[in-house]
Formats: structure tokens, C-alpha cells, sequence
């Protein structure tokens, strides 16, 4: 080794892409959560995957060149983006909330633009792995994240691992029914969570625009929204209860625009599900609102490649 | 090394021990599950935790003896014992179905009557891993198990691995809500999947002494039993595609004595299970009777000895 030819470390750089239903997002991060660059752009989803993808390696380049760095420092790319998907396979089936998107090869094809080592997850899956490194869930083995905005979208970590299950669909606790005689969900399914509890569910049921004016109006002491946010929450507490008694976790992260209520939704939502989950695991568990906000997503597919690269 | 002292294969004799509500279990098994044999006698639950336990030690050393060994043969002693109790600390906390037993330090105990090293787990976990090892979830990595008898437990292997939660409790199946307004359920919480489905719960449902009357009555054609039981069988299809949605196991293996009402339990189940569980998952799971029967008790005891010593 000469002068010349310094030792070089090992690149601790990871590339984070992220496809949202109305954004997408790159962004460089170290395997320890500091994040280095960030870009975002429109997701435009009615232009369909191969533009999409085209544009996401762009904004991917974009986020190496402002850290600074080149393509060969990065030692691994995450990509998270809606279910289902084959993360062994690299494919995204079906993407429900991007029309066109079926059977599309993302990990071949961003391999292929970039070069690196690639990993696909379920994005609410990459947003569990971010709480637990880098958020809410740090310092814990036993995880249960829950996303709630449009969808339910969630992600379990248990004895410091990612469940993935049979065909790496595990944790769609979303759709996990609290009346077996209720709602009809997208799903198929009947009373699941998210057919009440959702962003969307919320205010249809309400009859409002959204949920945040459905909060807006609880917010204000209005009688039908108050009475359709009393069974939201009573309904997410129950869920949550059933959830806590699988999972026997130490933390449930609460993450998405809806928990964005805030108080109104912990407080009750934290009382409901810890008097309906057995003592002995409701005495273990805390209810806690997610860390990372707007960098769940990149932070998500970072750690993704960091725990897939492992 | 001297032909007076040839090599000594390492012991694969494993003693696994099972405390039920009714029943005392001793058996030496190989870790292929082969049993070599096996020794059963009445709980007595009245006598409280000592002497149920000198008894059950002694059922252990009959069970070694019959299998022609001595306890230097026996690699490593499995317990399974109602929960809940602290897998890690070998203590049972306080198990429901045996009362007195309060915080009692079991593995200490059976070690020190039998010099071996000892293992404890809940007994629904350690069916679960005597099906995934031995019986009906042979050759998957993900699978549920649940045991519909008096009570409702179950356990959960997810890749490869048993799910134990932050405190050992991970997996309580029974106790998943099914329905946000309905029963009490006798551990607190409200609408539990066993406070409907268990066979105490199932008879009291339809007024009769017991479960087996309730399915005895439906082949008879009883309107009333008919009622009862359709209602069962829906909770209990919608309880296991919300099972099904959460962990995405390729095998749920249903035992217990509820079971062996066969097809009139088998067929509906199935049917309502994966009209509901989300398609992808629906796809790649199979339901299906547990293959142990009565020797669940001491495989699993022995499959905990298996997997812990590991």
C-alpha cells in the first residue's frame, strides 16, 4: 500500500427511493440514519411505470451528485414502494395505488440505470425497519408500525427482525376485521380496520371531504363528526388490543396524516387498547406517534438496503 | 483416545414433560420426534404446584427408565405448561387453568430434581413447534397453530422461528377481537375469538353440557345447535383470514377437541377463511387438521428442548 493508493472505507452511503401514490422521493443516507441529500418530485402516476421508474433513477442521481458523491460510493439502494409485491423476485405485482403497475421488474431495472445492489420492500414494511433504526421503535426487538393515511399499511418487527411470511405479505394488519358482520373492505375482506379507520374511510363515513376536517369539526364539538370519531377510535383501540395480543410487542408506532390528530386520537386510542389487550402484554407496551414524518419514506428504503445488504 | 474409552455419541434422548388441566405427561423422544416412551397420570390440580411437581418428575423418571436410559442420556428437558409464565426466567406466572400456581420458579425445581438442563414454554407454543417439527407444518417456515379446546391458545412460526413477543406472550390467537361490541371474554377483553369458538364457550352459547353435544346435535339437524354452530364457524373463518392478513403463513394447523368435529368444521372454516383473507394471501395458505393428536403434549414439551438447547 503506498502513498498513492490510500486505504479506502468501505462505502457507508445508501441510496433510498421511495414511490409514493402522489410523490416520489430520493434520498443518500449513512447506515446510521444521517441523511446526507433529499429530492422529491410529483409522482405523476398516470404516466405509467417505465417513465415513473425513469424519473425516479433522475431523482436518484440527483440526490448522489448533491451528497457529494459518485454512483460507486453507494453500497446498496432500498426501494419502498406499495404492495403487493415479491420482494425475494424484486417485482411489484400490483400496485393498488398506481394504476399500470403490474408485474413491473423494478429492482432489475434500477440495477440496471445504477449499477448498485438493489432491494425492494413494501413500503409500510421499509417504515416499520425506519422506526425501528432510526424513530420510535429504537432500542427494541418487539415492533408493531401502523401507517394510517388513504390506506392501513403496516409492519411488524419481532425478535429484531422483519416479518415477512409466506410470500412477504405478512403484517397487513390493516386488515385485520373488527366486526366480523361490517363493512365491505377494497380488500374483500369484511370489517376490516381500514374499511373505518383510514383517512378515506374516515371521511366517508363522516360525509365530509376529509378526515382532517372530520378532526377539524370534533375540534369545534360537532355532533355526527364527534360520534363517527368516537367509533374510529374505539375501533382502532380494538384493533390495536387484538394486534398487541399477537405481537406482544414493546412499542406500537402510530404513524400517517390521520395520527396527525394528535391527542384526540392517542389519548383515547392509547386508553382503549390497553384495557381490552390481556394485562400481562398491555403492561409491556407503549402507544407512541412515529418519529421520522416526511423522511419515513427514504429513511424506509435506506434502512431496507441497509438490513437486506446484511 | 483408548478402546477402554471410546468416543460417547452425544445424548439425542430429550424428556419433555406437560402440565394440562387434566392430565400429567412424561416422554422421552429423539429429536426426530421418534418417542421411545411415554407416561401419562390424572393432574390432581387441587394438590397445588409441589406436589403436582414431584409428581410429574416422577413420571420423568419413569418415562427414562421405560426407555431403558438413565438421566445422564437425556440431552435437555422441555416443559410445556399453561401460560401465562416467563419463558426466560422458567417461572410460571399464574396458569389459568391450574389454580395456586403463582409465580412458580418450575425449571429450577425440575432441574434440580433431575440434573439436567430445562427449558419452559407456554404449551399452545410448544405445539406449535411440535407441528411445525414433527406433524402438519412440516417443511414450511410459516405457520400458525391453533388449539381449540377449553380454551383458545396458539403459536406462531415465522421463518423458521417461534414468535415470542417482548415477554414471552407473542401469538395469544384466542384473544384477537372478532367483534368490537360483542362478549366478555374471561380475560378482559371484549369479542375474543375464544370468548365464541372455544368449546366452554361454544356449549354455553347453546345451552348444552358440552361442545360435542353441540356438534352431535348439529348432525342431527337441530335447529338451535345449526344456529350456534354456523355462527361459530363464521367467527372462526373470519378470525383466521384476519390471522392470515397479519402473519401470511403457507399452513394454519386447527387442533384441539373442538377438531374432531372434522368436515362440519373443516369445510365451512376454509371456505369463509379465504373468501376473506386478501387474495395474495389467500393464495398461498393451506388450513388444515393438526397431525399430533394426543401426543402433542409431550412432542411439544420435547421440541422446546429441541429448539432451546439449539
Amino acid at each position: 500500500m503506498t502513498p498513492d493508493n490510500p486505504p479506502v472505507a468501505a462505502p457507508d452511503a445508501f441510496l433510498g427511493l421511495d414511490i409514493g401514490g402522489t410523490k416520489l422521493a430520493a434520498g443518500i443516507a449513512r447506515a446510521d440514519g444521517k441523511v446526507l441529500a433529499e429530492a422529491r418530485a410529483p409522482s405523476r402516476a398516470l404516466e405509467g411505470p417505465d417513465s415513473m421508474i425513469r424519473r425516479l433513477v433522475a431523482l436518484g442521481r440527483d440526490a448522489v451528485w448533491d451528497a457529494r458523491l459518485g454512483t460507486t460510493d453507494i453500497a446498496a439502494i432500498g426501494i419502498g414502494c406499495g404492495g403487493p409485491l415479491d420482494p425475494e423476485r424484486g417485482v411489484v405485482l400490483d400496485a393498488l395505488n398506481n394504476p399500470g403497475w403490474v408485474d413491473v421488474p423494478i429492482v432489475a431495472m434500477v440495477e440496471e440505470a445504477l449499477g448498485r445492489p438493489t432491494f425492494l420492500e413494501n413500503d409500510a414494511n421499509a417504515g416499520a425497519l425506519a422506526e425501528h433504526r432510526y424513530g420510535a421503535g429504537r432500542g427494541v426487538d418487539d415492533m408493531v408500525y401502523l401507517t394510517i393515511s388513504t390506506g392501513i399499511g403496516a409492519g411488524v418487527i419481532s425478535g429484531g427482525r422483519l416479518l415477512h411470511g409466506a410470500n412477504g405479505n405478512a403484517g397487513e394488519l390493516g386488515h385485520v376485521s373488527v366486526d366480523h358482520r361490517g363493512r365491505r373492505c377494497r380488500c374483500g375482506g369484511i370489517g376490516c380496520l381500514e374499511a373505518y379507520a383510514s383517512g378515506t374511510n374516515i371521511a366517508e363515513r363522516a360525509g365530509m371531504p376529509s378526515a382532517e376536517d372530520v378532526v377539524a369539526a370534533v375540534r369545534r364539538g360537532e355532533r355526527h363528526a364527534t360520534a363517527v370519531w368516537s367509533e374510529t377510535v374505539e375501533l382502532l383501540g380494538a384493533a390495536i388490543a387484538s394486534i398487541v395480543n399477537a405481537f406482544n410487542p414493546r412499542r406500537v408506532v402510530l404513524g400517517g396524516g390521520v395520527t396527525r390528530a394528535g391527542d384526540v386520537l392517542f389519548e383515547p386510542v392509547r386508553r382503549i387498547a390497553l384495557q381490552r389487550a390481556m394485562p400481562q402484554l398491555a403492561a409491556v407496551v407503549d402507544i407512541l406517534p412515529a418519529a421520522l414524518g416526511e423522511r419515513t419514506g427514504i429513511l424506509g428504503a435506506v434502512a431496507v438496503a441497509v438490513d437486506r445488504r446484511a
